[in-house]
C-alpha cells in the first residue's frame, strides 16, 4: 500500500494488442507518473505507440509530469495532429521544458502550427533563464477582480478550477490597474462568509512576491520560510507574470542538491541519472576538472623537486610526506563543506568572511594540536617499541612531524573556508570548492610548509 | 517587496516601552516567522518579555514557526499560566519538537499538566523517531464520513477549517471500521456538484499512503514524486494515523541534505548553524573524523616504511609520489560522489552494484589512460627542454608514472563507486563515504600500486 509498484513495461505492449476498452480501462486505474515511468522503460518506438493510444485527457496529464523523458523525442515522433492538440494543453511551465529540450528545427517548426496566444506565453516564458523564478513559472494561475465577494470566487473557482495549475492561491487584482492587491488561500475562501469581499477576507498582509530573474535556490528559500503552496512573481509594475509552485520547487530543490554534490564531488554536474548517461559523456564530464586538478597537483611534483636534495639526505622524511598532506586536505574538505552548506542556506554571506575566519583560525589550530601530539607519539612509540628506526634524531623527526601537522591544519581549514567565498566573489558557484579542488590547493601548500619545518629543526642536514 | 525586511530586533525592545495598543498593532502587520526571526535575534531574558506581550494567537502562530530558536528555553521561563495554554495550542507536530527538546524534568512536569488528550496524543507522536513519517505528521487533519456529500464537506470545512494544519487534503473513512477509502483534493471538493457523495467525487484511485516508520527522505521522495500536499500515514489496519504535510517535507529535505553534505565533507552533521555552535562542540565534531582519518593514513607512513630502500635508490620516485596518489583519492571522490547521490534518488540499489563496476571499470580504464598519457608526456617534456633531470632512466620513470596513474585512477573509481554500496550494506548512511573517506582508502593501494610498478620496471635498481 505504501507506494503502488510501477506496472512491467512489457504490460503495456501486452495490452496495446488487446481491444481499445481494456486499454483505455488499465490507463484510468493507473497514476499519470506511474505511466510515464513505464514509458520510460519501454523503446522509444513502442513508447510512441502507447502514447498515440493513451485517452487524450491521459496523455496530457502524463506529458505534463516532469519525471516523463524523451518528451522531446515522443514529441518529434507522434503525427503532428496528435501532438499539437497535446502540446497546446499541457501547462505553461511543461511547455517550457519541453522547447527548451527539442531541437532548434523542431522547435520552430512547432512553434509555427501553435495558437498565437501559445505562442506569445511560450516565447515570454521561454526568453527567461531555466533556473530562475521566470524560466519556473506558469501562468496558470486564479486571479479575480477586487469587487468580488467570497460566494463570487467560489462560483469562478468551481468553473476554471480544472484548467489552472493551482487553485489554493488566489491573486486579487486591481480593476483599473491589474496590479497584485492581495493574495488568498482557497482555506480563507471557503472559511469565510459568502458575501465577505475579497479585500476583507484574511489578515490583510502585503503578499510575498519575487521577481522573474530571482534564483530558483532563492525562490525555494522563500516559500519554504513562508510555508506557501504557491508564489507570484511580479514585473516591475507590479503585474503577476505567473506563479511558481510548491512542487516544482521541490524538484528544483532536488536537482540543485544533486549538482551541489556532484560539483562536491569534483566533477561537472552530469544533468541525467547515473545509469542512463551514456559512458563516453560521463567520462567527458569527469576527465575536465580531473585533468585540471592533475595539472594543479603536478605543482607538487616541482615543488618536491625542490626538496629532492633534502629527501636524499633523510629519506625519513618521504615516509610521512603523505600522511601530513593528506591531513592538510582534510581538514580543508571539512571546513570547505561546511561554509559551502552555510552559504546555500544563507546563513553565512559573503561579508562574514572574516568572522568565518576568526573561527576557522582556532578551530583549526585546535585540530591541528590533535593531531600534532598524534603524529608525534605515533613516532615515539614506534621507535621506543623498536617497530621502526627514524634514525638517530627521531626526536626531531617527531617534532618536525608534530609542529607540521599544526601549521598544515590550520593552513588546511582557513584555506578551506576560505575558497567558497573567493569562488562566490569571482561570480562561481561555491559548490565548486570540491575536497579535491581542496586538497589540491593544501597539497602543495603543505609540503611547502613540511620541508620548510624540517630544513629549520633538521639542519644542518639529518 | 521581494522577501520582507526581519525587523531590526531593537524595535520590539522599543515598542515594550510604548503603550499596549503599538505593540499590538505593530504585531498585526508582521508574519509570524519574522516575529520568530526577531526574537531569535534578541538575548533570550528580553525574548521571553516580548514572547509574553504578544497576543495569544499571535504567539501560538510564533512558537508554531520550525524557525523559531530556543523554544524550549522561552517555554521553560515563560509563566506556566501563560506557557500551558500556549502549548496546548500549538499543532501537534510542533509540540512533539517541543517536547523532545525539552530537559528531561520539565518535559515530565509539562506533560502532567496539559489535558489529557493531548498529553496522550503527545505521548504517541514521540514514541516514533523523530526522522521518521510518525516524528513528522501531525493529528489534525480533515475526515469525513462516506455518506457525506460534497455541500456538507464544504460546510463542514468552513467550520473547523481555522484548527486544522491544512485542509487541502479531506480524508474519507469507512463509517464503521475508520478505514481510510479515499483522499480528496479541497480542488475536488470545491469543483463537485453539491450533492454529489464523497465517494463519487474524484477519479476513485486508491490513496497513496505511508507508514509510520518510513524515513522522512523516503516520505519527501513520494511526495515529490506525486506532487502531493499532504501524505497519510497508516497504521497496519489502514487507519489514519496522521498526515505529514508538504511544508515539512522540505524543510526536512533541506536538514537532510545540510547532513549528507557535512558528512560528504567529512565529519559528523552539526545539527546546528555553522556561525551559531559552540566552538567547542565544532571542534569536537570535527575532531573524531579527523583523528579516524589520520589514523588510517597512519598506513602509508607503514606502507613507506617498507620502500624506504627503493625510495633511497631513487629519490626520483618520491617526487612523483603526491601527484599519483591524489589522483586515485580524486578519481574516487567522483566516483563516490556520483553513487551517493544516485542512490539518495533511488536511480541505482544494492542489488545493482555489479551495473555500477561494470560501468566504473571501463570509466575508470579511460580516465587513467587519459591521466597517464598527460603524466608521461610531462616527464618527457621537462626532460627534453631541460627543466628537470629525472635521471639516465628517464623513460622509465615516464613509464612508471604513466602506468601506475592508469592503476590507481582505476583502483580509485572502482573502489569509490563500491564503498557506498559496502556502507549501505552494512547498515551505515552511504553518505559517510566522504571525499576525504575514499582518499584515505585510495591513498595505502595508491603507494603500494605506484612502488610495485617501479620495482618491475626499474629493477634492478635506478
Amino acid at each position: 500500500m505504501t507506494t503502488r509498484p510501477t506496472p512491467p513495461p512489457g504490460e503495456f505492449l501486452y495490452l496495446l494488442a488487446g481491444d481499445e476498452d481494456d486499454f483505455t480501462n488499465a490507463c484510468a486505474d493507473l497514476l499519470p507518473v506511474d505511466i510515464a515511468e513505464s514509458l520510460n522503460d519501454l523503446p522509444v518506438e513502442a513508447a510512441v505507440k502507447v502514447a498515440a493510444r493513451l485517452p487524450f485527457h491521459i496523455a496530457v496529464e502524463v506529458f505534463d509530469e516532469p519525471s516523463l523523458e524523451r518528451r522531446d523525442e515522443l514529441v518529434e515522433l507522434l503525427p503532428d495532429e496528435v501532438a499539437i492538440p497535446l502540446i497546446q494543453a499541457m501547462s505553461a511551465d511543461q511547455q517550457v521544458r519541453l522547447f527548451r529540450s527539442l531541437k532548434e528545427a523542431d522547435r520552430a517548426r512547432l512553434l509555427h502550427v501553435l495558437d498565437a496566444p501559445t505562442r506569445d506565453q511560450l516565447r515570454l516564458l521561454m526568453s527567461y533563464p531555466p533556473q530562475s523564478a521566470g524560466g519556473l513559472m506558469t501562468t496558470e494561475f486564479v486571479s479575480v477582480p477586487e469587487s468580488w465577494n467570497a460566494r463570487q470566487v467560489r462560483q469562478y473557482i468551481s468553473q476554471v478550477g480544472d484548467a489552472k495549475e493551482t487553485v489554493y492561491a488566489i491573486y486579487v487584482l486591481a480593476e483599473k490597474t491589474q496590479k497584485l492587491l492581495r493574495v488568498l488561500s482557497l482555506r480563507e475562501v471557503v472559511i469565510a462568509d459568502p458575501e465577505t469581499l475579497v479585500m476583507e477576507i484574511g489578515e490583510g498582509r502585503k503578499p510575498i512576491s519575487t521577481r522573474p530573474f530571482t534564483d530558483r535556490e532563492e525562490v525555494a528559500r522563500i516559500i519554504s520560510k513562508y510555508n506557501l503552496l504557491a508564489i507570484p512573481v511580479l514585473d516591475d509594475g507590479g503585474h503577476v507574470l505567473g506563479i511558481v509552485t510548491v512542487d516544482d520547487v521541490i524538484d528544483a530543490l532536488i536537482s540543485e542538491q544533486t549538482e551541489d554534490v556532484q560539483k562536491m564531488g569534483g566533477m561537472e554536474a552530469l544533468d541525467e541519472p547515473y545509469m542512463q548517461i551514456a559512458l563516453g559523456s560521463m567520462v567527458k564530464k569527469r576527465a575536465g576538472w580531473l585533468c585540471a586538478l592533475f595539472l594543479g597537483e603536478m605543482l607538487t611534483a616541482t615543488a618536491m623537486g625542490h626538496f629532492e636534495h633534502e629527501i636524499e639526505k633523510a629519506v625519513v622524511l618521504a615516509v610521512f610526506l603523505p600522511l601530513i598532506i593528506s591531513s592538510g586536505g582534510n581538514s580543508g574538505s571539512q571546513a570547505t563543506s561546511l561554509i559551502i552548506r552555510a552559504m546555500a542556506l544563507k546563513e553565512v554571506t559573503l561579508i562574514d568572511w572574516w568572522r568565518v575566519a576568526a573561527r576557522e583560525f582556532p578551530a583549526g589550530l585546535a585540530l591541528g594540536t590533535i593531531l600534532g601530539v598524534i603524529g608525534f607519539l605515533r613516532i615515539a612509540l614506534w621507535q621506543s617499541l623498536g617497530l621502526y628506526d627514524y634514525g638517530a634524531h627521531h626526536w626531531l623527526v617527531g617534532l618536525t612531524v608534530g609542529i607540521s601537522l599544526i601549521g598544515v591544519v590550520l593552513f588546511g581549514s582557513l584555506a578551506g573556508s576560505m575558497l567558497p567565498f573567493v569562488l562566490r566573489r569571482i561570480g562561481f558557484d561555491p559548490a565548486s570548492a570540491s575536497a579535491p579542488f581542496v586538497a589540491t590547493l593544501v597539497d602543495v601548500t603543505g609540503l611547502i610548509i613540511y620541508f620548510s619545518v624540517a630544513l629549520m629543526i633538521l639542519r644542518p642536514g639529518g
